[in-house]
């Protein structure tokens, strides 16, 4: 099947004229998530991962993964003609650069316009122009797919106001503030989450995404939305059309070259798809990180409201799914996932996950990224360690929560100081008071200096944007080792998650979600601190105290103290024996 | 008479038919310290600081220093014309966007190419444009400077090879293969420092700096010293002659064309200054960090050698020094230096101070940069922190050390807080174990994490690159604030200077040299760690235990038993009670 598929690609190259073909696997809104409809790199691949490219030439065909996919890669593609190739590993160029070596002088690579930014065209349209490359725009060359999915349509919803905080009304009247002050006469969206944060709507297009595939034009006197109006109720569309003119989806190809003709304009190169290149790609615009991208990242004070109510609830769900979960007993990884998942069924606004729940026993929680499927799952019974990562959406907030639970009885001193290890980091990135100004990366050692220190280290990520009612992943600030320069804000939502992971025996991982906040002014400026959100004791029978400094052992004390007296009222009867246990102070050796 | 020079600068601006004329106090060679004769921002302001920049319009003339000269620089232009800019204070543009903004569409700024490197002018020229005026390289519009220094000729004398690790023969080598692995076929070369390195000689054309004014022009068959031949004598001159073919220093201009017409090119626009950029900015040569400062930034074995030996015969000296200071004495700022600098001439291979020193008592501490004069110094009398930064060239090595000394008896509780919170961070930084990639800016917090916490920071970077027998200040890596991404690799050597500065009280500052070193390899990777160059101990009496966990305390007693362990047999027979008590391990409370 893959390999017919291949070959039905080849004969659209040949009639595009390219000598290679290259998949993002992206959607036309750069979305990290995508519909069915998108899901254009497993359909040629047979690769299922959330990341990852292909290329297919003349006489090969090949699958870039980076290391969270190296073994779910291999297995996939196994049989087929298609060769892996990972990311990251000494001597792997990337593809881009493996295009410029290895196509030959006066060939020409193609990608379809729309699955790739304007960003990423440029770069490395100019990587490939040095080795006499070119990098040509193409149509989607998969019209073969004749099963595709339909671009997604499902029923678009309000956002409360009374839990986003703002008006649509009122957004859009930021936005044009921020225009102002770029001296900026419009602005083109097509990040989707921007789009439903701006709108107040929501639509489950993709997975856990509560988001609808839409653009937006806003300059200072219009605001065009172009989505199908079929996925509005009437009353909706009305209230809706009151801020907007709404045009179909599909129209906004032809439609934006004529509203954009006029005035300066500002646009994302990184979100905005090569495809509106011709129409936006001028010298007179302006470039820059989305305006709503910024404002939605700093969560208003309503906003933030629901992610504390978001994670008060989501602490009770855990604190009685906690206690009905027996860590002699015997599971699969699955069952565990659904047990949380019913426990948080029974909160109130509870929508359903924001994420494919992580539920990964022994040597799977080594795997950073394995997902459990009835196919492929363990059971989960005896001595092991298990690292539950999983979250909620609710109406007004979302959580993202990892916590690593033992299971048998006593756990072996490796993996006790793995934990601690982990732990402390995660703790001293939690109680860091920073300046006004700092970046993500100036803080991202504070979770990696235990384990570097101990010769041991994760290759992702600390901290990440989270979401309101919203993406799991948001940007622009980061927590991690790439140099964004991005301050960390008041009002920005943010995970702390640093883990360690040993092949072949077990993962730990630990995942708060933490606000960023004001702290004090002094003779120094202003300072920043953490509000912690979520409200989850730590496994404390993972914990080697003999690691622990007294503030870190206070510190512990102090938030599991918090979280006692936040849930004790709320969780059910049967649950209290456990959150009392749960949190009582640590053992000091 | 400042107020003469600008009308005659205003003169020759008129002839040459620019609006407002940019000083930007840099050499043609984009030095940090300049020798006497470019130091055209002192000769046109009065300000004798080393960093500032000067803007002369046809009705005004603006000075721009950072913090640390914001005093110096108000007292200096006093009762002249100049108006104080203080940058990265609220609502002070820099000169070259104050310069957008308040000169007319249509005008003229002009600058000395010869003081502007390539990658300024082109990001400055962006900025104005936009704003319809133009940049424009001008000649040196200082020729009324009648008693103007001459280009420096001080006397080229030979780093021996010895000492230098390769002779200048094998690094010219180290060059010609990057260039192939570049793919380029040549590069030019305007660092001094650079250029110091890469020929293994030394000058003394700028004060503490040991260099002299060059310019390097390498392809894989030609190798030419522009240098003016007069500073060799006849031995030396032959012998350099075998590697470089030698050309008149002010040749350079005529020369370069001629050189750079073939091949691709190699340049960094950082060091090149625009007057080159006509014969070097063309589109096929490529841009660079100058290979030689990545050759120069990792010391080889015999270069670290000498930085150790150089430490070691400055730790003896700084500990013969504090034996003889009296702490309940009376001295002044400058008396204390000289005590310093009289130890260290008796040490073998001792050049000079590798920087003027700092010697910075009570509030003259909380100035960053204060250095005293025989107009401006203190008495140091009574109860106070001293503030002493200082360093050494050897004919092997150098030196750069910051010791905070009590005067008095006890310290106040916030000195003793204050140092034992900079102590903490300059310990956390030499401590930490990284993996190889790690950047500075990464490092970076981890010695201003516990500052923060109490809501109290410091301005400046935490860590610079230090030369080997060379400049005090070197690329390109570097532990700051700044987003620049350069990894740390072994041999490199740099500063640990946390410190925090309470303005009209006191300063404080803590100051080691670290060598980058392997540390181990591991499951995750290739590890590095710092080695400690520096032998001095700190200030036990500012030390506050109840601060210190068990891991700090038992740093500071393993560093303090390895100096002993190291100096005693060499130190004078009246320092040894000294040394004994100041390395003996510190009492817990």
């Amino acid at each position: 099947m893959i390999s017919e598929r291949i070959k039905n690609l080849r004969a659209q190259m040949a009639l595009s004229e390219v000598d290679a073909w290259i998949i993002t696997g992206t959607d036309p809104h750069q979305s990290e998530y995508v519909a069915p409809r998108w899901r254009t790199r497993e359909f040629i691949s047979g690769f299922s991962g959330s990341a990852g490219t292909v290329v297919i030439t003349k006489d090969e065909a090949l699958l870039w993964v980076d290391s969270r996919y190296f073994i779910q890669g291999a297995q996939q593609i196994e049989g087929t003609e298609y060769k892996l190739m990972k990311l990251d590993t000494d001597g792997t160029p990337d593809p881009w650069k493996w295009l410029a070596e290895n196509m030959q002088k006066g060939t020409k690579v193609g990608v379809d316009g729309t699955t790739i930014s304007i960003d990423a065209f440029e770069k490395n349209s100019a990587l490939l122009k040095k080795k006499g490359v070119s990098l040509v725009s193409t149509p989607d060359l998969l019209s073969f797919w004749n099963d595709r999915p339909e671009v997604p349509c499902t029923k678009i919803y309000k956002m409360k106001d009374e839990y986003a905080g703002f008006t649509t009304s009122a957004k859009i009247n930021f936005v044009r503030i921020k225009l102002r002050q770029s001296e900026a006469d419009w602005t083109f969206i097509a990040s989707i989450d921007d789009i439903a944060w701006l709108t107040n709507l929501r639509a489950n297009d993709i997975p856990c995404n509560p988001v609808f595939v839409a653009y937006v034009f806003i300059s200072l006197e219009k605001a065009v939305l172009f989505v199908d109006k079929r996925r509005f109720d009437d009353s909706l569309f009305l209230e809706i059309s009151k801020d907007y003119e709404i045009r179909p989806y599909e129209s906004v190809y032809d439609d934006i070259a004529s509203l954009t003709r006029r005035g300066v304009g500002f646009y994302s190169p990184e979100k905005i798809s090569y495809a509106f290149a011709p129409a936006i790609n001028k010298k007179r615009n302006l470039r820059g990180c989305d305006i709503t991208t910024n404002l939605k990242a700093r969560k208003n004070p309503v906003e933030l409201e629901g992610m504390r109510r978001a994670h008060f609830l989501d602490g009770v769900a855990f604190a009685n799914f906690m206690a009905s979960l027996d860590p002699l007993g015997s599971y699969t990884e699955l069952e565990i996932a659904d047990m949380l998942e019913s426990e948080r069924k029974k909160m109130e606004g509870y929508l359903g996950p924001s994420f494919d729940p992580i539920s990964a026993f022994r040597e799977n929680g080594a795997l950073c990224h394995y997902s459990p499927s009835k196919e492929h799952e363990k059971k989960v019974t005896g001595q092991g360690l298990l690292v539950l990562d999983t979250g909620s959406q609710f109406a007004f907030g979302m959580t993202d929560l990892t916590r690593t639970l033992l299971f048998g009885t006593d756990a072996t001193e490796e993996q006790k100081r793995d934990y601690t290890l982990v732990l402390k980091g995660h703790l001293a990135l939690a109680r860091q008071i920073f300046p006004k100004g700092t970046r993500g990366v100036q803080l991202d050692v504070l979770a990696r200096q235990f384990l570097w220190c101990a010769g041991e280290s994760f290759m992702h990520g600390t901290g990440h944007g989270v979401g309101c009612h919203l993406n799991v992943h948001e940007g622009p600030a980061r927590i991690s080792t790439a140099l964004i320069d991005v301050p960390l804000e008041t009002g920005m939502v943010l995970s702390d998650e640093p883990g360690v992971y040993k092949a072949g025996r077990h993962g730990v991982r630990i995942e708060n979600i933490l606000a960023v906040q004001s702290y004090t002014e002094t003779e120094f400026g202003e300072f920043y601190n953490f509000e912690v959100l979520s409200m989850v004791p730590y496994e404390k029978k993972l914990i080697d105290v003999r690691y622990l400094t007294d503030v870190e052992i206070g510190q512990i004390d102090a938030y599991h103290q918090w979280i006692k007296d936040q849930l004790i009222d709320y969780v059910f009867e049967e649950t209290k024996p456990w959150l009392e246990e749960a949190t009582a102070p640590l053992k000091r050796n």
